[in-house]
């Protein structure tokens, strides 16, 4: 498994390019929970996923969170690299949800590659919008979806990432993941169980009807 | 007045560059209400602000709308032509707010400029960078601010704009700009007056206390 496998506009970079790319790139492994970046804190350099999965997110000041996105295999995490770009004026906080690999690409690097390969720079930019979208869509179900519909396409997605329809995760993680308080969580699950459409117990939640599940959060049934 | 004074990378183009720019683009006027992009319905091309203000804005399925950022002279707006970008995958409606004038760059044209010209390529990505900030402001507001805050802060970023203490707007714009319902907002500007904040009068609101609103804003007071 080489960084040239995993980075999509590889074969566009010059020799001299992907050699220092090689050499310069370090393969990380790290534990699930480690943090890897802290908003405006540091400026780690470009993240590319080998393996595993890694969760960005945002805070408030009370220590509330957001979760903004996931990275999974091949996903590349450019907040991690803020420095490279004057513009992104935002901190996220981003962390190993599950043992991760991955490669760092120091910052500087990066940022002379962009200013030197088109290419390099129109796939960073693919990168952003790309991120841009989702985050546009998360401002849509913060706004315009009720909690339990928001809820709803949690739990899916995350049996989606699991490929399991028994999810260990505490009410306070999804609080965290979705923005809001533990208690309103606890509360819709509650009204889920009393429907069918999950079973709880001690940390686990059970998705019992996906279909209805599906339907709530407006999506599409497999 | 000509594009070359406001289009930043201008002198990082090749002159065969220039000279399709500057045949391409056209110079457009229109009065304020004017439609000038509507989500996923056209690629106008890119609009480069050279006098006026413009809106841009989403919309929910109910009608209900949300201002994610305004353009003032020089301004871009990359997403009037999302279909240079495969990765851009969510809807902005642009309007004009005031009489404005501004170029229109062919979205075809600026998509192959950016594939041939590393400088293009950044630049994109910085006004992407700068405009991705603004919404993860705005979801941070949203989340983790009251709505008494973010009226206080609108209010001030309107006098701003309108380099007047004397706001001639309606709740139901108000509303438009925040996403939230008219009588949500009305309810606060009556608590705002009664505190001396703001003055009411038919279709318009007068800010009588701008250090109470910075202060409330959590903006310093300038």
């Amino acid at each position: 498994m080489k960084l040239s496998e995993y980075f999509p506009v590889w074969n566009r970079l010059t020799p001299k390019q992907q050699s220092e790319l090689e050499r310069a790139a370090v393969l990380r492994s790290v534990p699930q929970g480690t943090l890897l970046h802290n908003g405006s804190a540091d400026c780690l350099g470009l993240i590319v996923v080998q393996s595993g999965q890694l969760r960005a997110f945002i805070c408030s000041d009370e220590g509330r969170e957001l979760t903004i996105y996931r990275l999974l295999e091949r996903d590349i995490c450019l907040f991690s690299a803020s420095c490279i770009m004057q513009s992104i004026q935002f901190d996220v906080t981003v962390e190993a949800e599950k043992d991760s690999s991955f490669w760092l690409i120091p910052s500087d690097l990066y940022k002379r590659l962009m200013e030197e390969s088109a290419p390099v720079a129109n796939y960073t930019s693919q990168i952003m919008a790309a991120r841009f979208s989702e985050v546009m869509w998360l401002i849509e179900q913060i706004l315009w979806k009720s909690q339990d519909r928001r809820l709803a396409a949690f739990l899916l997605q995350e049996s989606d990432l699991e490929e399991s329809d028994l999810l260990k995760i505490t009410h306070e993680k999804i609080a965290a993941h979705l923005g809001t308080a533990r208690e309103v969580i606890t509360r819709i699950l509650r009204y889920f169980q009393s429907e069918g459409l999950v079973v709880l117990s001690r940390g686990t939640i059970r998705l019992a009807n996906r279909r209805a599940l599906e339907e709530l959060a407006g999506r599409e049934p497999a």
